[in-house]
């Protein structure tokens, strides 16, 4: 399985456009499309698939992720270096991202593992996903609930006025758990106070409610709330752990905000040496993206991988959906496919 | 190379008795003799291997690591799966670690692939070793430092009255860069005290001055010496990690006392967020642990695994020394091979 030619890698880049099923909206805006990159890297003979959701909240793109891609030269052993490999990439977590899925796509595929099985992960051990409502009227949002009313767990975004108006309507009629993310919405003071409102909904954890770098305001908001708090604009990487100590009970981790599956890794375990508890969320993205960080779910405590399942037009297959939990896919790598000849690109 | 049957695996043990070069003698006690247990886990056809060096200061012992190995049964899947298999014996760190370095071992072997490139590491970034220096009189350390004297790094073991005679002795003669390691052998007073004294030594760093359990105390040395402070009984696994933040500069892990390389790379993980230096170290112990702990030094600051140079009679070849520096084997697994018919146990 070793190798020691020197031969250059090829690394190619397209654009994903994926189509919402319903325009999305969160507290910072909304979107009907999502623009992705998919990298493809052929080596040996084997070809291995990466993706990277830019997100502008962290000054990303698309045209710099793919332009950061297309500028790199890798030679084989380098392909076995993650570090390496991905230190080429400093400059954007998002192009770092996409290699990083490559790279773990090649090496399982080169080895004839999947991906959980090069992690010593059991797949059995694959979580249940939330399914995500944006926000909208009430009449909407019901709407939607009655679509998802199978999903056993849904995360509401919030953070409008009528926040607990929706959720009041959203109790009347679904019984399954709730997750709330305030995208950096509130104030701490306002926090304290929505959230104490919150509490007979039976609301499981609540995501990001104030804005991040405020390591003491999160504390202050966790010591007087009966809901327990979740980061996620706070907890890019592992880095960012540390300072967060003692100030939230959990972080959410992303694939496109961390730099990929290595990252990732860094920070479930840097989490769980601070007892905090462990999500894997995830961006408007294909099945590539979904699919890698469906892997690690079996390290982590909850997850909200609907990605594909927010999305009309996904042009791979790979974890699939019994109900709401993740079947990770059995093929070497990350075990993704093409959903047929014409389905990447050009749409 | 997935596997689905349920056949049960072979596990067996041996006691290894490594004949120490010199007497031993650290701040806590001596020893001519160490006793390591080794492990053999025998699997569709592969002999794969593990050790652990217990430690009586972490109340282990080879009777009860051996006990524990041979106590559990281990079928097939969970042989991929490793935190399942390690969770079998939740009650000693030393079998732990024994059979997590046979499960990677074990993996390396059928992938045909060593573990440095199982963890995606780069060998030629593998460390350079430290050579210990006991505790003797000074005519005795003075004979040891001749015969290390092309060693480029030392680890003087400290913590007796004749403490600054001694460094002085060896610095009168050693140019090298020197580590001194106090065992838990002073009070913070006294800690500080000698600290200030040996800055005239240029010491890189001092390992563990005080007991075990005092970040505060900890925190107060490092914030009076100029010398960094690396910890060691403070430091056993990655949940001691957080408690430690600000309070020193590093943390050496030894898979003896963490319980092997999974829980090793959630220490290295953890203290990377946390800006911490990494030492990885070792016991007396043969070089299937010293070659183990050899594979992750391409993530680490420091290393200290002169483990199979203080013994006479290593049963074992892996890990070789250009020197100072550790060449990791580029067979598959651990890449340890017994070093003829007759030198595993009964000796």
């Amino acid at each position: 399985m070793k190798t020691g030619t020197e031969n250059v890698v090829r690394l190619t880049t397209e654009r994903l456009q994926l189509h919402l099923r319903h325009t999305f909206t969160i507290s910072r805006g909304s979107e009907d499309i999502a623009e992705t990159v998919l990298l493809r890297l052929a080596a040996g003979g084997i070809d291995a698939l990466g993706e990277s959701a830019p997100v502008s909240r962290y000054d990303e793109s698309p045209d710099l992720v793919a332009s950061q891609l297309e500028k790199i030269a890798l030679t084989e052993p380098a392909l076995w270096r993650f570090d390496e490999a991905l230190a080429l990439l400093d400059d954007s977590m998002g192009a770092r991202c996409a290699l990083d899925l490559a790279l773990h796509d090649l090496a399982g595929k080169r080895l004839g593992i999947p991906v959980y099985q090069l992690f010593g992960l059991d797949p059995s051990k694959a979580l249940s996903t939330s399914f995500t409502i944006g926000i909208a009227d009430i009449p909407t949002t019901l709407a939607k609930i009655e679509e998802a009313r199978d999903f056993p767990i849904l995360k509401v975004k919030v953070g409008t006025p009528q926040t607990i108006e929706t959720l009041e309507a959203i109790r009347s009629t679904y019984r399954g758990i709730i997750r709330v993310d305030a995208n950096e919405g509130w104030s701490a003071g306002d926090a304290v106070r929505m959230l104490h409102e919150m509490e007979r909904f039976d609301i499981e954890f609540c995501e990001q409610p104030i804005e991040a770098g405020h390591p003491d305001q999160l504390r202050y908001v966790k010591e007087r709330s009966k809901i327990p708090i979740v980061v996620d604009e706070d907890s890019v990487t592992s880095a960012d752990l540390p300072a967060l100590f003692g100030c939230v009970h959990g972080i959410n981790i992303k694939l496109a905000k961390c730099g990929g599956l290595r990252e990732a890794l860094r920070m479930i375990h840097t989490a769980r040496a601070m007892h905090l508890k462990i999500m894997v969320g995830c961006m408007i993205e294909s099945s590539v993206l979904a699919t890698a960080a469906a892997h690690i779910t079996p390290l982590c405590d909850y997850a909200d991988l609907d990605g594909p399942l927010l999305i009309t037009d996904d042009p791979f297959s790979g974890v699939r959906y019994e109900g709401a939990r993740l079947q990770l896919p059995d093929a070497p790598g990350l075990g993704v496919r093409p959903l047929g000849p014409t389905a990447v690109g050009g749409r």
